[in-house]
Formats: structure tokens, sequence, C-alpha cells
């Protein structure tokens, strides 16, 4: 997978995300990518699963990872821990 | 797996489902599932990277299940869809 076919999915209304991976499915990518860390994390499995149902019946979830990042915070406090999950679709 | 191997998870704070699990898991249950739905997806996800990380290094995530579950609602409005997923983690 090329990295121009992984959404990241942020704060920003779930169907910007829906459409993002419509855009990528339907302009030929044969996987995309949904990438996404903390609480943001249930939006992007929204975002998928209104993709598959309404949108792109024929689309599986190939694999679903779920994983940690540390981010480093200001001054000398220590790096927080933030759960990551990285959902992949193929066509 | 056995339906008193399911954890679902809530609005409690991420802890308390950490130490649910652990409590299975040393109780000897091969798996475990945690469930959620909604907005609690991200908290689900911590306590399966705080068990992983911090208390029980040696389990796998067998598997992760994304899915929409229909919640109906009070009077004549259509039911509405929620997000879900499903963590299986295996000793």
């Amino acid at each position: 997978m090329t990295e121009s076919n992984i959404i990241l999915v942020g704060r920003k209304p779930v169907m910007n995300y829906v459409l993002a991976c419509i855009t990528l499915i339907t302009g030929g990518a044969p996987k995309v990518g949904i990438k996404v860390r903390g609480q943001a994390i249930s939006r992007a499995v929204d975002a998928v699963e209104i993709v598959r149902h309404r949108f792109v019946p024929d689309i599986k979830v190939e694999e679903v990872k779920i994983g940690t990042e540390q981010i480093a915070s200001e001054e000398e406090s220590p790096p927080k821990n933030v759960s990551t999950i990285e959902i992949t679709l193929m066509k």
C-alpha cells in the first residue's frame, strides 16, 4: 500500500473521511488504509461502516490492527501513550 | 468463547476494564472478548493496549472485528446505526 492510499482520521466530520475513502476506491485503489489515534478511533470505525454499508457494498475489511504510539509532550514530562487503529479495506 | 469471557466496555474508567481483562486471563480463560459500541470504542482499544504492554506481555490479539448495530430509539424516529468493535485476546 502506497502512502497516498492512507487516510488519516482526525477531528473533521465523519463524512469527510467517508468521501476521501470513496474517492480512493472509485479512483482504482485496490487497498485503502485508514489510520487514527486516540479519541477519534470511533470516528474511523464509523467512516468505514458507512462506506461499507451505504456506498461500496463489495468492499471488504482485510485487516484491523491496534497499537500504541508515544507522543512526546512539552517540557520534561514523560511521553504519553496513545492507542492507534489501522483498518485496511480491500476491493 | 463462552459468554462469561466477554467484557462489555462502557463509560467506566479504563482501568476497570483492564482489571476485568486481567482477572479473566489469570483465572485461566484461554480467550477473552472485548465488545464495545459507539464513543467508547477508543476506551476498549486503550484497555487492550494497557493489558498487552503493561500487564500480560504474552497475550495476543487474535482478531479485531468491526460492525454496525441498530439501536431502536424512542417514538417513531428511525433506528440509529452505531459502530461496534470486538477484540478477541488469546493467551
